[in-house]
């Protein structure tokens, strides 16, 4: 099934495999050595540092049998066993990403045509069912957001949905924060006025990446949710205009909110944030507290204008967006480094009371890639 | 002090300041507003979207008096004044970065030569005192850590010292962890291992940007604790091989931690993090965690090692460490973007026990900005 050839300096495996060669440096295959030495049997972390290891370190043998590798490296005299399967999972002998603007595995961009497919867990399936949360998480990771539906109706609800994944990030604004009209807002949200598609938080280093907005009453007129897939924005704007994608990736804009007592959260981030290799990895959007952007160079600041104001344009197209209404003991959840989210207006009449707490991804991530993990597992017995 | 004069276009402003001439964008200027109708009065969050402002922006006067200079804008016919120092210090008609690897304002490098010099804050001081906590956060701020004393010797005393400047980060090890020897560990961090200096949880996206770590008791042999700055470290790096730096920061690796049930935290970030403009914003250095890296192309993959081992080493090097004993009482805050801390390892007689936990840079710098903001306030009044 494998086939193995060393060169003569045993710095490079050829791995022949059902997937075609694959070549792997000898200091990139000891370094990733399952072996009780190398790794803690229990937790699976590293035990040596790569100073530990020598800078000198080749392969002197390697030889497959069945699914199994076994190299030899001097100067150790250390003989090593590597699952075939293992390694085609990690090659990284393969072409890679040349263009910018790529998503990862997992994640689809969507715009208004997701509306009659939004993910929508049952709060009391979720909480009870590992394969549900386990779905519904998926389609949270693949688009970056998702309702909850069925839940309590009672102060703190959004706790329980964070529960389910993950921990609340507590904040200046609390470890939740009341969406109701304020007489003296420190906020805008605290009012009855439209927002324009934004993300939350901008001016905040690390930004919040999930966030929670949960109903508990809803009589008022208005007041709409909305959202919109911001990958799928800068990814339109990319065809539109791949230098209007680029100066919003090239330079960092500046945020910052100071609106209360002992508070001045500042940043500089750009609205468009790549991997170093091409990854859209984030997006900050907030016209509200974008401060003066003071990093683009002179000769490129009307065609930064320009870009921001065609984002802003794609943000705002109906084409991109996703409405629906929260009603009482309904919530969503929303990946703040990519999914938008808007509310219309809405008038004195009736209340309209929501809470909202923020989380992160990676709390998110870990329950959704444990859950796979296990089912996986559970298959293969 | 400041004389105005319009390109023909109307979409240039050139001032002519006492720090020269300073060339301003119509949309910039605009945007950029405080005048009631733009901005909110009491938050200072924009109440208007770019959408909003008239694509065709220009300015058709401009006139400087004193310390004022006020513009015309067409088509909207609106008149608004700026404060002259205001525009200086946001001034974008400026050159910019041109090197990988600078470091923003208020930000040092150090190495052991800091040892004397350790930022140190006494507990009781920093609590009541706020020009104590600001000169103290300020030198968190330059250096990324700084030492705690005097502080109560009681369970969670560590979140009072958190409470000093932000909010705790709660993760599936808890809102604090133990650091004690363990029977079977979850993490090599409860054994009495040594541990090579590394940054916490880099398979955590966002990572925590900010760690505490609190001493309980401390009568073994041992357990010293050392801190390196990350910054420096890379900048030596840089200094010494332009093309290491490189390939460490134009190439993602890949972390994950899976020790306990239903956790598995992976993520994809370089070990040198840039901005788009080529300012260092975090490092990511632990062995124990990294995962295979696949996002290498093969032909830079022995590169990448070889720079990945020179970076350990310099890391390792102790004319890069401050090393210091915590006693009862003691605790220290590193920005867990940049520093990286180890310990030395310790034995089984005496006990060795110190609370951790992670908290967030954002609340950190919002704390220090405000109190600078207030104390300029009082300084003008």
């Amino acid at each position: 099934m494998f086939t193995t050839q060393l060169d003569p300096a045993g710095q490079v495996l050829t791995l022949t495999t059902p997937n075609g060669p694959l070549r792997f440096h000898a200091m990139w295959l000891r370094d990733n050595s399952w072996d009780p030495e190398t790794r803690a049997a229990g937790n699976g972390q590293r035990l040596l540092s790569l100073g530990e290891l020598p800078a000198d370190t080749h392969m002197t043998e390697a030889a497959a049998s069945g699914d199994q590798i076994t190299i030899r490296f001097a100067p150790e005299g250390k003989t090593v066993t590597y699952d075939g399967g293992w390694l085609i999972d990690n090659a990284y002998d393969r072409p890679t990403a040349t263009e910018r603007g790529w998503l990862g595995d997992g994640i689809s961009t969507w715009d208004s045509g997701l509306m009659g497919n939004v993910p929508i867990g049952d709060f009391a399936q979720l909480s009870s069912d590992p394969d549900a949360l386990g779905a519904w998480l998926e389609q949270v990771t693949r688009y970056g957001f998702g309702k909850v539906v069925n839940g309590p109706i009672e102060d703190g609800a959004l706790f329980k949905v964070v529960d389910l994944f993950g921990y609340v990030r507590e904040t200046n604004y609390g470890r939740h924060f009341e969406v109701r009209t304020e007489v003296n807002p420190t906020n805008l949200a605290f009012t009855g006025l439209g927002l324009q598609a934004h993300t939350d938080n901008p001016y905040r280093d690390p930004v919040p990446s999930v966030q929670v907005l949960y109903c508990l009453e809803s009589s008022a007129a208005g007041g709409e949710n909305m959202v919109v897939d911001g990958f799928a924005a800068a990814r339109r704007l990319r065809e539109e205009d791949p230098a209007a994608f680029d100066v919003l990736a090239n330079h960092c804009a500046r945020f910052e909110y100071a609106g209360e007592e002992g508070v001045c959260l500042q940043s500089r981030r750009p609205m468009i944030e790549l991997a170093p290799d091409g990854e859209i990895i984030g997006l900050r959007f907030n016209n509200r507290s974008l401060a003066a952007v003071t990093d683009v160079p002179f000769d490129q600041m009307q065609a930064y204008y320009a870009a921001y104001r065609r984002l802003g344009e794609i943000i705002d197209d109906p084409a991109m967006e996703v409405t629906f209404r929260l009603e009482p003991g309904e919530g969503f959840v929303v990946d703040n480094t990519r999914v938008l989210h808007a509310r219309k207006g809405y008038s004195g009449e009736g209340t309209r009371w929501l809470q909202g707490c923020y989380s992160d991804k990676d709390g998110l991530r870990s329950t959704f890639a444990a859950l796979s993990r296990s089912r996986r597992q559970e298959a293969a017995e």
